[in-house]
């Protein structure tokens, strides 16, 4: 299984303090991966999360599930891709992270955010806006 | 939903350094909490991973779906709960965080683990053995 | 060399997810370590960074200097000590890292601290008295 | 004060995670950079850490200074430079890490490292070999 249409695609490398003792990156790390991944994707269409925090929108994570399938180790280079749906007020981020020497998937991830507007969730159109300006052809 | 039956239950304090810009503990950092208390668990019942891993045995995680329901926040005390069932090679603990001074669940999480003998997922009935000898009421 | 006197002491345990590939504590984790016996001790004096951080007082940390004598490993028991002196506006929190089981220094920091009022360093009198009113006999 | 003459420079670029409740780089995070850049030196003229770790050599830190001077925020962009010196058996790398965008110093840092050849500082010359090989007019 892997992800065969994505909006996104953030090249990464395996730093060495991001192993653990077992010689393999440690799994809470690869959340690390995902979240920067979805961060850049973001601001790559104009949403910056430093800038909607001041506004008083807070875009969390409220579930999010992690196969993981084969590891990184260090010094591996990788991509982690981004496929993007909508579901109600809820927005569904399917991630994969390939290794990028082998081709292999390291990670398959659903992430389920939910925009918080001043501490409740919301629909929060502004965001939706600013997604389909950018990515006319995805939505 | 919270864990009415567990087997064991780790006191933690949240750090300032797990919080991030939102003023809440990074996401990441839920899952360092999580596998610290199984780990803690199963030293405490007399299986360290290190040794294991220097026989070649290595409990690795397989996947984790985490429910993120209210934040930890800087100061924070809380209780990292857990449940571990079997089903087949697979091996389930079943983990709630629990916000201390309010009571609220703060994360559920479910996480299959596995154990790798030599690299294959194998059932690894010295593990079983360990947890049967101390936990004998449980299983 | 190791901290005679010392005004405050937290004790911690190493989390297998700060260890590195080496099997050890990875360096930029201890300093993690001290920060939170600094932040720890001073709540126990009363002084919350975060509250501080809402009334535009940020403490931050100006200059450091770590020596690592031995490594922490997986599971190890350890002491966070702290002496405090204050030299100017700057404070100087003199830290060691004791392994409990063996009693050696694992760690010897310097730590020099300034208050920031509203970005700039400044001599904050509130933090003084605070400090004093609490350790009376060690100022 | 900044390095005038350097190795080796990495461009990296501030991830949201590695950022605290005060919305800059927490401070262990830039020892996490000043590592990565060391072992991305150390790669670039073919010097594996992992490899070392495998023949029964570790390279580790000893001793480190670092001088906070601006902090860096949440999407800055840095450039991590290294300047590397013998000193006996001591290698002392002396690191700047700069804000691309105001070319302004964010850390001084000196890191004194030796190798541990089976547990015990030794001068290992097929480091410094492979050193003179890749960088002949640098020593």
């Amino acid at each position: 299984m892997s992800l065969t249409n994505y909006v996104y695609e953030l090249p990464m490398k395996v730093r060495d303090y991001e192993c653990d003792i077992q010689g393999v990156v440690n799994n809470a790390n690869y959340q690390h991966y995902l979240e920067h991944a979805r961060h850049e994707f973001l601001l790559s269409v104009g949403i910056s999360f430093a800038d909607y925090h001041e506004k008083g929108i807070d875009f969390i994570v409220y579930r999010i599930e992690i196969d993981y399938k084969t590891p990184l180790r260090s010094r591996d280079e990788f991509l982690v891709r981004i496929h993007l749906k909508k579901d109600g007020i809820r927005w569904i981020f399917e991630q994969e992270i390939v290794n990028k020497a082998t081709g292999k998937t390291c990670v398959m991830a659903k992430v389920v955010c939910v925009a918080l507007v001043n501490g409740r969730p919301k629909d929060c159109p502004e965001l939706m806006e600013q997604l389909h300006e950018r990515l006319p052809e995805y939505f």
